[in-house]
């Protein structure tokens, strides 16, 4: 991360955050928080899905919302594997996501377009066609697991 | 969380996440991580765009970009402070929170309503209105932290 973006961000947060920490930086701890709560938010999201596609909850509007937000998650999961974030420790990235930056973003770019499509189905309510694209979403997170994320 | 919510969220995650968390279960931690994540989240968007509205970044096509995260992660905000997560140890959310509901509500939705607010303005490209907006964005987070979040 730039010295100019770190400053930047650490500005903003003291304005959103209060005068309390006025001299906070933005520490390795604070990128890894970012990544992985948004990768949580995303399962958070995800998770109440895969039940839709499997027929053991219901199609609603809270689900629909999900859907909605996972495609914006999708997004900003783009954002959270910076070269800044290559060294953060207690982290379950692999180095290939920094090695092998192609094959990632292609990746990355196919999990983002299946959650775009997703949250577009969501909004016009055909059931099945919409769990046909929950199993694509979770097919593209497999993917990028098998090859990017460690194993546990 | 209900039984059933939870038991879905843990199907979904195995989905997800493969077969080796097959009997993962969501636990308090998740709970706290995606909340804090999201939070975490919102500051990394919104930390930058503090910069514009005090003219020391430009406003630029991922400026935009993070002003349209922001808006979405607004939504999913409301969905962190959920009464499950009442008594996550480590956590700086005051019991307020759950004490006072509708005074939260209200402050949670006038972020979100700002936020939506400088969404669509972010699209639109007026540099002024966005700049005053990304201010009225960080009085609704801070009259939200004053009184439910704890200070540090």
């Amino acid at each position: 991360m730039s010295r100019l973006l770190k400053t930047t961000i650490a500005a903003g947060l003291v304005v959103a955050f209060g005068a309390t920490i006025a001299h906070a930086q933005v520490t390795p701890e604070h990128l890894l928080k970012y990544r992985q709560g948004v990768m949580r938010a995303v399962a958070f999201q995800f998770g109440p899905l895969t039940g839709v596609a499997k027929g053991e909850a219901p199609w609603s509007p809270a689900m629909a919302q999900k859907a909605v937000n996972l495609a914006a998650l999708s997004v900003i999961a783009g954002d959270v594997f910076s070269p800044a974030s290559k060294d953060l420790a207690n982290s379950d990235a692999k180095p290939e996501i920094w090695a092998k930056p192609d094959d990632f973003k292609m990746k990355m770019t196919a999990f983002q377009t299946e959650t775009s499509k997703l949250g577009d189905l969501a909004k016009a309510g055909n059931v099945e066609a919409i769990k046909a694209q929950i199993n694509a979403v979770g097919k593209a997170c497999g993917a990028c697991h098998d090859d990017f994320r460690v194993k546990r």
